[in-house]
């Protein structure tokens, strides 16, 4: 649950929170059942507001009341107690971090009446959404937000060690991850745990809501691994709490031991009950559905509230949370203050951190791309290297990853550092520290992503992350790439072995119908440069689009670099390569393949036929020009057919073309060019398809207006 | 490594293993060093296959010799003493089955020579294939690998409970699965390790090939858990096996003890050396490329073979593997004899276990269908329900599973039994037993699918296994999906929740996208049927192709069933709903909104526009049809535009229509309803929309030969 209006952060919550717990445990002897031994006040709290969830889910009779309702006495002692945040300026730079991994439970406090209304302005959704302020992350697939949490604290971790000098821990926030049953056995969530255990993120705590209760049934139906265990082997510190749904002080105490871990994140194994106090309670049918009105009503007879009230909340609970607004601000003034001294003291890195906090780039860094390119036959995997080290050396936004493909993706730039724990000693030799910004990821194509929107998300461009690996793996990273389109977060994917010229991996590794989702998908711009200096031009956009993800599509094999290509012109989406004012058909060429394009259009001059050539890298940049610019590029207004070129699924390149030399079946094993010949890639196979299909439209006028794949 | 045609299998392997065992157990008082300890026959054995990897790889300059040359001996204990197979009866149907998870190793034996090769009819890709006769799976994308395995290994257990009788274990086969330490990191073997454990699948034996080794370096640079403790928390046995590179005789024991198991997997770490005896032995580069030719004659020298010579077999290993194809088919016969008294001991069983053999089902199995539906509104996920649900109880070939989603889906059949050990006690009291073939596959959706695909790889169409989830999350499950494409094995995904539609679960839960990408993908029928009558064509046609994976898409919300649609022609893939001869325009409806089509329809009546309308639930059933059936359906020929209603990324659609009613943009979170509204996909906006595109194309007349957004 989050308070974002109407609660408020506190000055050191550490201390605030150490000192309730004192007092709380004096109390400890005079009380007995586990409800007795809660204040009356807190015990007043968690009633108003399970209560409060349960009316919220009646309103509009649907929503996730269960996990909510047990899950109220961790929401009390995070953000009453123990969270570092100001209410009142959400973005406050140095704010404790918390991300709802299970994320139906999402309720905010002010704006809770939208939540399932049909308002289409409504600030509470059925999972939460990162527009929204207050809000880190965008969650509800599950899993997601591990990963996410673990961006967040690689965050911290790496500002801290640049920018923190004795006495001057400007960056001090702590990770809160709360989760469910299921984020612990998605996959995304597993890989994430085990690098955050072997990066030894100690400012990340992850508060397992632990009811055992799914969809389906019981947990036990389908998980019965000693997750703590589990969890101890992974490089974690295992905390158990028994009675999470009333035992504030011991949530407390273990959330305060949590954020002091010395060199582990800490994984807080909290039983709770699922909608606890309703006739479900413990069942898995209080997790999707509204109790009903009898059950509500029985709830608030049972907890002494009038049955008949809906929406209380007394000016006890009221005060109960005035405090926080004040103690937030208190935080921001006097943490300004620090960074305000750190300037004075050290003017070169407080520039950089402020220009850090604002997302900005040092103006420069345009400047750092090579303005031309070896004549020599390059592959654009390599041209992307050329393009993105020199900037990844001297910008430190940039925090460039792999998922264990360093020799093929050429990220690797002069004097990286590797981000990993400075105590690690590996067999291998390499070693790193936490100022690191290379992050092997481990064969962890999904939660590098996923990682990678919590590192954007952490503030607005204070990082720009690189991932890559071969591009047929982004099809395991897809539900992390999407939710980085859907959360409008800047990362970068190099993705590179991009067709089935990446030759004898064969089919399970040459993407044939990928690219096909990443140009469907919203704000994804998936780019597919065609020589070295286009890729320079994908570069420049991908990094100037602060709030689009990007994928840089590019080869394994040598390409030439052929002379009419312009970087400035990928803007453009796509632009006339060769231009022939009374041409016969015009080809598109595609990335990896723009050269066949171009090698086609001269074997057909031999033959008499008079081709245009059309460099296309990317749809989405296209589709955004005017009507004026796409017809002249393309000319099919005036009857001149245009025919691509790429060895992918040809959907959606009916909308730019009347034919398209495509695959339509899966790859094969071959070496690269064996396998462009086997499928008609080649300039003679090529050269022969558009001689058969200008030849099939003499015939039949009728294809002129379908697709036709060649 | 296999010996597909070279080597054999063994009358009874456990026996035969355990005798070498004890042989080689008295010769171990003689000799000292690991080297030393090894019989000179197996001295030899390995190191002829360490060269000949070499060898193989130099041969073309390319492929992954280290981590094959690490595991020769974990080869030759397998497919030596081990493993119960036929080499000459490849589909013996009790055989073991091995999969190969770190795929980049495979090798067959006699047609290993085109192994990286440019022969299109090259029998040796660079990663292992279905196609090919002895293998059981394909692989190559990693983890995938373990979650097959795991759905090899819960086939073997459901046929068995299912059909062995007291003395007739006529299904008793093992499964067997190397994997390498990327496997160990991919969320999809994560999730499929966490259930094996769960399910306590003891015929199930993970091999570790633990070199340590990966492509950036050291494993220890991205992963420093403790692997055994994991498992073990996991649920698995664990067995350590020190030195993996010669000790045959240490490998064989352990394989026999897990073969033994008593109700638990069994996870083997084996300490290997990547590219052993070469000169880059324990590195990253031994990897992904062939170790050069003064290394390959230098390691010959060192193992007293000739350097001039390549892929030397000597006689004498011929003679070490001569034995094996008599055991095997000494094996295969037993077996059928085996086979033959149990039919005749129980006719009824025994006939329908050569049915499943031969991957038939019952002939009645369509009478099972309803043959109409009511004709109250009924969400197409009910009606996928109301199709299968009776196929699922009475034939045994289904394996219906769901990611914990048994409440939404409709997948749960009358009488259902869950497929989980009999001991398994439950907090719900759901229990179950191997029997069962309803799979709680817990919040896992990837490994769901891909040991879905082990399902149906066990042997052909023995089984039809069924997954289930919301269709967004089949973006999770996409690398399965495409594996089982890929390998022509036939699952079928029912996909529910499939478009705005779903609701308040708002942006994260509403595909916008993800048609693209199936729809893209080689060998998947995406359907989308639009009532129930279309839903039960879709099961059929579903369920008819064999070799092909189907994602039948539903809705949530409730849909009018349409006088008008028609099961049989489903398979057409679109047919026209409401024929109209001077029409002005073509409304293509699809799925969920198909009836928005309908009425969309009468409403232009009412503006005296003439609209027929089109169902179009499967493009790639649509394009299989002749030009002529494709011409008369659109009738774009007789230059009536066609408008096709998707709330969907329009991106494909161009090739059968002129403009559509499609979602650019990610989707909202408001009740269903409200969505549609919202995003203009009810009747009067519709009704709008389709007005203003005619009138657009009347003022500019280019815009016909143009795809609008609209």
């Amino acid at each position: 649950m989050h308070f974002e209006q109407d609660s408020s952060a506190i000055n050191s919550a550490t201390d605030y929170g150490k000192n309730v717990v004192e007092s709380l445990k004096k109390e400890e002897k005079l009380e007995q059942s586990s409800v007795q031994k809660l204040s009356k006040e807190h015990d007043h709290v968690l009633k108003t507001f399970r209560l409060l969830i349960a009316d919220l889910c009646q309103q509009f009779n649907g929503g996730h009341p269960g996990g909510a309702i047990g899950m109220a006495a961790i929401g009390v002692a995070l953000w009453k107690y123990v969270m570092r945040y100001a209410p009142h300026t959400p973005t406050y730079f140095n704010r404790d971090r918390f991300v709802l991994s299970n994320g139906y439970k999402a309720m905010t406090f002010e704006q809770l009446k939208s939540y399932h209304s049909d308002r289409v302005d409504g600030l509470c959704p059925g999972h939460p959404e990162i527009e929204h302020e207050g809000i880190e992350v965008t969650t509800g697939p599950l899993g997601q937000g591990v990963a996410n949490a673990v961006g967040l604290a690689i965050a911290t971790k790496q500002l801290q060690a640049t920018y923190n000098q004795p006495s001057f821990d400007i960056i001090s926030n702590h990770t809160w991850c709360v989760i469910g049953d299921a984020c612990l056995q998605e996959g995304v969530a597993l890989e994430a745990i085990s690098l955050a255990g072997h990066l030894k993120l100690n400012n990340l705590t992850i508060i397992y809501d632990n009811n055992q209760v799914t969809c389906d049934g019981s947990v036990d139906l389908t998980n019965t691994e000693d997750v703590n265990g589990k969890m101890r082997a992974c490089g974690w510190d295992v905390i158990d709490i028994e009675d999470g749904c009333f035992d504030i002080e011991g949530i407390v105490r273990s959330l305060n031991n949590a954020r002091g871990s010395a060199d582990k994140p800490t994984f807080i194994n909290v039983r709770t009950v699922i909608g606890l106090g309703s006739a479900v309670a413990g069942d898995a049918v209080a997790h999707g559905a509204a109790f009903g009105a009898a059950d509500v009503a029985n709830m608030k007879k049972t907890y002494d509230f009038n049955p008949e009230e809906h929406f209380v909340i007394s000016e006890e609970v009221r005060k109960f949370f005035e405090d926080l607004p004040g103690r937030g601000e208190n935080l921001v003034h006097s943490w300004e203050a620090m960074v305000q001294k750190y300037e004075t003291k050290y003017p070169d890195l407080g520039a950089e951190f402020r220009q850090r906090m604002q997302g900005r780039l040092p103006e420069t860094w345009k400047d750092l791309i090579p303005t031309s390119f070896p004549e020599t036959p390059t592959a654009t995997r390599k041209a992307s290297g050329l393009v993105l080290n020199p900037i990844a050396e001297k910008v430190k936004a940039f925090m460039v990853g792999t998922a264990d493909l360093t020799p093929s993706v050429n990220m690797a730039y002069k004097g990286k550092v590797d981000f990993q724990h400075p105590g690690l000693k590996t067999t291998c030799g390499i070693t790193g520290n936490y100022s690191g910004r290379y992050i092997h990821y481990g064969v962890r194509e999904h939660s590098m992503c996923a990682i990678s929107n919590g590192l954007a998300a952490f503030a607005p461009n204070t990082f720009i992350p690189v991932t890559s690996t071969f591009f047929m793996f982004y099809l395991y990273a897809a539900p992390a790439v999407r939710m980085g389109a859907l959360q409008q977060l800047q990362v970068i994917h190099a993705a590179t072995h991009d067709s089935i010229g990446i030759g004898e991996d064969g089919p399970t590794h040459q993407p044939i119908e990928l690219a096909n989702l990443y140009r469907a998908m919203p704000n994804v711009l998936y780019i597919r440069p065609g020589d070295s200096e286009e890729t320079a031009g994908a570069w420049i956009i991908a990094i100037e689009a602060k709030n689009t993800p990007s994928i840089i599509s590019t080869s394994r094999q040598t390409l030439p670099q052929l002379k009419q290509t312009r970087r400035d012109m990928v803007a453009n989406g796509a632009y006339v390569l060769d231009e022939i004012e009374d041409a016969d058909v015009t080809l598109i060429g595609v990335g990896a393949e723009l050269s066949h394009a171009v090698d086609t259009a001269k074997e057909l001059k031999g033959k008499n036929i008079k081709a245009r050539v059309v460099s296309f890298p990317c749809q989405r940049l296209f589709d955004a020009q005017s009507t004026e610019y796409k017809r002249d590029t393309l000319r099919r207004h005036r009857g001149i057919p245009a025919i691509v070129i790429e060895p992918f699924a040809p959907n959606g390149w009916e909308r730019y073309a009347d034919a398209a030399a495509c695959m339509k079946r899966f790859g094969h094993s071959l070496p690269g060019k064996a396998a462009y010949k086997h499928f008609g890639f080649d300039a003679p196979a090529l050269t022969t398809k558009v001689e058969s299909y200008l030849k099939q439209v003499r015939n039949d006028p009728l294809l002129k207006g379908e697709f036709v794949d060649l």
